[in-house]
């Protein structure tokens, strides 16, 4: 955002108690290992899409508690005067790793493995979650509005019905990670880089003495790329006519043929078909048509099929919000401590529903892919020093119906986190956001069709190491002190 | 928020190319008549409830285009130099009137009203949007999970899956002026003043060799209140068993009795009963349950009636994000212009759906008492120099279906929009925040329940005087030029 921010008590007040705790017991500077992982795919889809991870970085390298937030702390009454003092100079000297923006991910895999002394480790939980939740939540929910307009332009239009102005801002940074062509939030432009464009409201059309001024005044101003909303009174009586004649009066004489019309309510295939005739027949061939209101991924894809026609969308409150699941279920959970002598203990939350117990162990994911496709196989989540040979055949076992099995050959082998902090320092440069947008498109075209599929898609292979899934059996039979 | 933030480019492009559509076409000082109103209650509720103001009197005091905003315009290659020269020294000259926050408020009432020149009535558009859309959904929502709890506190937990920062930080806010008792969002409280409370996570529990000594630890550390989260292994077998032999070892010696225990996860009913009859077999009576993990009110109310024994609620992700309906709806439509001699000229918006038909004119909002209970009749939209002569009877008369009439008498009358800017000059005083929470709470309460039902609720009247009746039907009339 614009301007500074101190987000350092943007954390869940627990993290400030257990960290007090830790530290008048000893136990602070007991080495901790958290992953970030999520358990379910938002609108039931095949993969979601990793984003957030430069506003994380920015917040780590920012924590500082000011006097103001010691003051504040103190007042509560709870903290020792020493833990206090040890706020003073807090900072991050711990390591993270973390899935680069725009990449496509799994339930059940890390995306962001934190290893830290456990005040500082447990502290940035909540800053954490809700970054890399609010914005994988966005570019996942985008990514599929975008797919659905199947090589059409989608502007983001959300910012008025964004819950909250970061949610506008970063909301529209992740749309256009996730394929966006734009938005409408201006200052999104400034800071991120996503073209910000936009026309008018019917308010204009409204505040002149008739449709045909408001519009040949507007592309009498504006004679490039003009859009004119056509919906304010009748479209296809009034709006559409008067477009036409306006473009007809003031374009065509200049030789100016790129121009637009918008339709922002109404039976959005009817209008467009008819509107395109009424173009079409006037000699407006280049123009366009765009199309909003209340659109989604399914309204976007019946009206496709229902032979609309339209050349973009403007998609707002749906995709700003994740309106049909507007929460990404990320969690940070403990997999690991160090003992004194910096050997590994593997920790395991235990729960009776089997999907909700983690994963245990410093890890790391690789991607396996078909060589001669390209295309991904799936992930395997190994112990952080195991090697993969992609000269050899690799076994590979569903972790609970482990009959399961397939050996796989002629495979390329991709790790996906990345070092981003090393002992406290960033060892990380985030790309420009252009490049983040490319790699996302490229990462989820090695994806198969079938994971990309709205309803049912093929469940993508999130598998163990032999050697990680017999530590989980052996926690898990030593459970429950 | 903490730390200074420049929105002023929180715009969408729109507001800019119709400002400098109308700088140019000098009708920038030509004054207009803004409403902001919602169209539909989320969740089907009866009622919403009005919050967010406050930060938008703080964005329109600080509307500001530094430099780098003007250079980021000029960049763009559409405005006239003429415009941004104007942009320079912009700032908001008008008028606003608003609903105080904490309002119940009805579809098709304004709830904020902006008198100003063209070019700034457009620009502030969308941050009040996004704004008042914001808060007043997570107030809205919030308020239904408090109704559900039945006087057993509600904590916001939700930080963590909110839609960026400022939904976290804004959204704890707004649950704190519709009802919530606190937050664990620790930055809520200091820069708001939602207390912030929370103790451990089941990360705590793992860290130690066993649950017993991580319990033990926590309440030698925090003897006061502390509250041990029993669901790491198992609850019944393990974490109340392990929570009651602390209590008894470290707290009952000190007569220390006010603890508590939190179940997250399970059946919450069959848990909550099991825990509090080995609790009151142990003597401790006076230990609370706090439950939390995905609630909302259908789930509150239906633990209750469940006869669950939980004495609060942790409320996060279906709370902070409004899962079930994460979008209010609230719009901005011009409702009138004035021209050069200062008389009102009305605008309506038209449209096939006639609930989608805006009213015009410049109006102000009476809701209407019984004397006698004190409870609301309904509300009534008048011209803006209409009164109200509480000393005679009045006929009100629904606003489609006009041969439903009813006259009352012996009533109370209250405007309920507030001056809040005149002539660019703030002349209200956002109340503190406890204040704005009671003041809520008050005017819930004379709501009649039929009003506060989950499912189909009564239906509040929200009517139109004759005279603004009149001048809506001929303005539909004379539509469509």
């Amino acid at each position: 955002m614009k301007g500074h921010m101190n987000y350092t008590l943007l954390c869940d007040f627990y993290e400030l108690t257990m960290g007090n705790g830790y530290f008048k017991t000893g136990m602070g500077e007991q080495v901790c290992y958290f992953d970030v992982f999520f358990r379910n795919v938002p609108d039931g889809g095949g993969f979601a899409i990793a984003a957030g991870l430069e506003q994380v970085i920015d917040y780590i390298e920012n924590l500082n508690f000011d006097e103001d937030d010691i003051a504040y702390l103190r007042s509560k009454n709870v903290f020792a005067e020493e833990f206090l003092d040890y706020l003073k100079t807090f900072r991050f000297t711990g390591d993270i790793w973390a899935v680069p923006e725009g990449t496509p991910i799994f339930p059940g895999e890390p995306i962001l493995t934190v290893r830290a002394p456990a005040i500082e480790a447990q502290f940035i939980e909540t800053f954490i979650l809700l970054t890399l939740n609010h914005q994988s939540l966005i570019a996942t929910k985008t990514n599929r509005i975008v797919r659905a307009a199947d090589g059409r332009p989608v502007s983001e239009f959300g910012s008025r019905r964004a819950q909250g102005p970061d949610a506008a801002v970063l909301g529209a940074r992740a749309s256009y990670i996730a394929g966006c062509a734009g938005t409408a939030c201006t200052i999104a432009d400034q800071i991120y880089g996503s073209p910000a464009g936009g026309t008018m409201a019917h308010s204009w059309v409204q505040m002149f003495p008739d449709e045909y001024t408001a519009f040949k005044t507007y592309c009498e101003l504006y004679p490039h790329a003009a859009t004119l909303l056509v919906d304010t009174y009748n479209v296809l009586k009034s709006g559409v006519p008067n477009a036409i004649k306006v473009f007809q009066e003031v374009l065509l004489p200049q030789g100016i043929t790129d121009c637009a019309i918008r339709l922002d309510s109404g039976d959005l295939t009817y209008l467009s078909r008819k509107a395109r005739k009424m173009l079409d027949a006037a000699g407006l061939t280049d123009c366009k048509i765009v199309a909003s209101n209340s659109l989604d991924e399914y309204i976007i894809r019946d009206l496709l099929l229902q032979g609309a026609k339209i050349d973009s969308f403007g998609v707002g409150e749906r995709l700003i919000t994740s309106k049909s699941e507007p929460v990404f279920g990320g969690v940070y959970k403990l997999a690991a401590v160090e003992d004194k002598d910096g050997n590994i203990i593997p920790k395991i939350k235990i729960s009776e529903n089997a999907a909700k117990i983690t994963n245990p162990h410093f890890k790391k994911v690789f991607r396996l892919f078909e060589r001669e496709s390209g295309k991904a196989i799936g992930d395997l989540i190994c112990l952080h020093d195991e090697v993969i040979d992609e000269s050899k055949p690799l076994e590979l076992f569903h972790p609970e119906e482990t009959w399961k099995r397939k050996t796989i050959s002629n495979f390329t082998v991709e790790p996906l986190l990345t070092p981003i902090f090393q002992g406290g320092k960033k060892v990380y440069q985030s790309p420009p956001i252009d490049e983040i947008r490319a790699y996302c498109k490229a990462q989820i075209d090695r994806q198969w069709d079938e994971v990309k599929r709205f309803e049912n898609p093929h469940t993508y292979y999130v598998d163990l190491s032999q050697k990680l899934w017999d530590i989980k059996q052996s926690l898990l039979k030593g459970q429950g002190k």
